[in-house]
């Protein structure tokens, strides 16, 4: 009973129109245009590499994207109990037409053909767009994009701060800062006026939301002005070695300044908290960080207190983390549970996560899901992945241990798989 | 099959006559008046709160039992979806008649009457207490209770002692620990009879537990008299501005001496470990506090060898440490697994957690459940929960995986359920 | 439909032939010789210790094995529900024709005769090894022992060098070394020389790993020669009274070097991560150690990053600290999970820290399971609730969730059970 339980609610769920509020997709090039922009995401590299296969192997200069699949292709038979595989093959199966499932060197060529014949298709952006159901998809937009050229009700753009929180003591960054804003950067007020324009520029363009990942050391406060007009002149004075007091004073201040902005053009502000990068200095490209998972959102306390007029959507790296994150958000009126993230993204940690959250966090303030992904072709499997479990944990919890009719168990469901992402960013 | 053995299970434990081992009833007032001292319960002010309801709304002087039964209705609809609201919906079902699934703008009116006019039965006290099979009910009693007017072989005593450990840098709670005592606490000896006085009184009145919540960061540890006595001159000199050291260390000395009393007049001391109090600021009654999970049970390890004696029940506040509790455990004698706290008090948690201890502590080791409720009316919905999440793992865990007969399954539940609660506390 | 496919998944794992890659068999008296040598297994005196037996009435010297077995049964009424308790019985009806569910003060004498009678035959050794179906056993084999008198391809040492890195303060393992090694260890240069001189008489005698348990304070790093030189000059004068700086200085030194000897006899460094020994104090044998949890692989950093030609099979011991392994294990080539160790032995964090391995680390990098046994009879149950468990996760997270043919999942399951330990231990 159970299984035709979850299958009819995935069913229903899985006929919805979504909007992925977090990926990283390049608006000019959203779509994969073979199977190797979909082989290079990497959840597959890193994981080919763990397994065994050399980075130089992968990552060789000059490789052509059917040579770079093959070479892929063979390394990945030890990583086909992964659910990141199952991703792969879902998509090929739901979008190209593939009917095995694996993807070894006996097959692959076939299924390389067809994706170069489809993807050269100019209809396939389209095609996937609908037979994913996206309605809208958030981008990750660099500080000084332009944001021009593309469809910003379709792409929305969504302001990245990770290198102005991070990175202003490196010359370039505040150059690239200077010469969007067209400020120069050399007190904390010209600072904040930067900033300012920035979403002025945004906001202008659509953007629907800020955001940022944070190591699990970070701990906002609000620093004074003074404060930082000295790290500031350090920093200037000496570059990225300015002084690592000097850097953090200034990530303070920059991070504070960014939440007053969030709350003065209402945009909520996304933080993604845990990730430590460049863990594994010898890893594939975006195959090196990890984290710590002793981490607390009583580091968030001043911050959630200071602004509760900014929505703060999210995302914890670790599953040990989820607990804290349920309890704040059933606490404080301006958190939100965000997706599951990165290494917390598998059914075994998504699961218990969700349960978590619907049992205890007003239906209102659950982002269901994102798909983190570069090429739009994630989302259906990625989405498919949550929607699944989100019936499995409606079927079983609420349905069968809490008695809820079928029909109210489905409402859920929709409201933190696309109720949600509506209310919490204006649509 | 599971889910009817999971219903018999659920069955014979509900059948059974309960101590509610840890709940903060006022004797003189224990049940509620109205629906509005249900819906006061900051489970509910709190989440309505968090959904949007601005605090002012619902704390707002003056406003009468009805109207703020009104507005606190009119804001729950985001919260139906939470465990936490289907205690309510349960309670109103089983003691007040209600035949809907959620209580709404549409309904209420008629549940609010219908409570005021049942509820002001002077039979409705012992109504509640059989119908929710409460046999006792243990309190949760300030330092200068005088425990008079009540019948304490239904409602226990419970010495709670927060106030005294982390208080007592204030003269005002200095003040009332003298006039408890009849003693001037002006050095450390001083102090420990005053403690001791009320551990007498307390006896005599029938108490059969201390008890404290502490942060996430206290560590309990031995100091000696001389640095007692500097503690406690620095703060008698310089009241809560004594400094943050002598503060800490008259803690730590009142905390080891309320063990050394717990030895002395053989009371089992209730820990409640990891929460932050008033980390919400701006937060309704009592929907402030939240904690920080990097906590450890190491902390406690010089207090659980330096009392082999005394009986510790511990709570923890995350479910995260669970784990090291049912260690901690397995391997004292003198820890004891003490219900499920607060942020851990739904099923998504409840579950793993008791699992674990089910698995891996001795049965005579484990005390199930307690309400925390602050009105009688909720231990039956609470108790259900619990009862129905015990029923499902013992037929899953137990029955099935591990082949037991039912009836096997059913007198663990039984014992941990009640029969650990009368051998803890002496009944 | 799920437990008939769980049962067929079991009875297909059950069937294959195992190596048990972490044990503390005695390989000169690797079986019990009466019911004693099974209930002296730590896990049984410290449970009934925590029920309340008092370490006296354990430990008493002179007491014959029959008179301990009695007592002990006498206690362990309050641990039934455990599946340590579980284990005792599987293996009793497995090994010893025992019929019962329970062994009570009523029924133990006929087991104990039984046993003694069974286990004193000379075939009671490979009738334990047939019957659990063990083709090799791994030994925690001390760094001085001679490795002679047993057959190490069917015991195979392991070098454990717990005392190497924390224990060369203390002059008596000092003089340990220097007798094995035939070096006097007066200068890292020589202390290196003894080190190396350890791994070739191990490799010699058929040593497939080195291995080793670890605090959860501590952080591998490379440290200086000068500073190694110092820090043993220091503790050469002072003994353990040579200061915690030094003892650490060499820690980290020695802990270094066997990484080094590690790569190059190209052996896999076992590591055992998180434990505190000596938790509690007046614990029964082997009975006082506990953990803090608050533990990451992030400590693990610059070893992983320096070391990648070592394969590193790491255990953790908290089930809070398993994501970051599945994540470490899913990013670093050389990070492998290895079994489930002591305190998340138990199915409650088995099964969710099992199902997040087989979801998102290679499957060539995960070994399932091994015994941790002190005499050979306790594989059999062990590993029965380790097929068990993992047949309950293939079976419902596999081929029910992710449609997986049947077939296939039981590729997995043999692949971590089996076919992983022969991969990274070389057979």
């Amino acid at each position: 009973m159970s299984l035709e339980l979850r299958n009819r609610i995935f069913q229903q769920l899985d006929s919805m129109w979504l909007i992925d509020p977090h990926t990283h997709i390049d608006p000019h090039r959203p779509a994969a245009e073979t199977l190797a922009d979909i082989l290079g995401y990497h959840y597959y590299t890193e994981l080919a590499h763990s397994a065994g296969m050399p980075r130089e192997e992968i990552e060789e200069p000059g490789v052509g994207p059917k040579e770079k699949t093959r070479r892929l292709i063979a390394c990945l038979g030890p990583v086909e109990n992964t659910v990141q595989y199952s991703w792969l093959v879902e998509m090929a199966q739901a979008l190209l037409g593939f009917d095995g499932d694996r993807i070894t060197p006996d097959n692959w060529e076939d299924l390389y053909d067809t994706s170069e014949r489809l993807m050269s298709s100019p209809a396939w952006e389209q095609d996937v767009l609908r037979r994913s159901r996206l309605r809208r998809v958030f981008l990750t937009s660099d500080f000084d994009d332009p944001l021009e050229g593309f469809d910003t009700e379709l792409y929305i753009p969504c302001l990245r701060t990770d290198d102005l929180v991070f990175g202003l003591a490196d010359s370039a960054v505040r150059g690239r800062l200077e010469k969007a804003a067209g400020v120069s950067v050399h007190d904390p007020a010209a600072l904040r006026s930067a900033l300012g324009s920035l979403f002025e520029h945004f906001k202008s363009r659509n953007a629907r939301a800020a955001a940022i990942s944070l190591p699990p050391d970070f701990t906002p406060t609000k620093i004074s002005e003074q404060e930082a007009a000295a790290a500031l002149d350090s920093i200037l004075l000496g570059g990225e070695g300015g002084g690592l007091r000097s850097r953090q004073s200034l990530s303070h201040f920059v991070f504070w300044t960014l939440a007053e902005f969030c709350a003065e053009f209402r945009l909520p502000f996304d933080l993604m908290i845990g990730v430590n990068r460049g863990v594994y200095e010898a890893g594939v490209f975006q195959g090196q960080d990890l984290y710590d998972s002793r981490v607390s959102l009583i580091q968030y306390r001043e911050l959630f207190n200071a602004f509760p007029q900014v929505t703060f959507p999210i995302s914890v790296l670790a599953s040990v983390t989820n607990q804290e994150l349920t309890s704040y958000a059933w606490i404080f009126p301006n958190v939100v549970t965000h997706g599951h993230w990165w290494y917390s993204n598998a059914p075994a940690f998504l699961e218990g996560d969700l349960a978590a959250r619907l049992e205890t966090v007003p239906a209102t303030k659950q982002i269901g899901y994102y798909s983190d992904m570069y090429k739009l072709e994630f989302a259906l499997p990625k989405f498919a992945m949550y929607k699944r479990t989100l019936a499995k944990v409606l079927a079983e919890r609420f349905v069968i241990d809490r008695g809820w009719p079928e029909l109210r168990a489905l409402e859920l469901g929709r409201q933190v798989l696309r109720g949600n992402v509506d209310a919490t960013f204006g649509f």
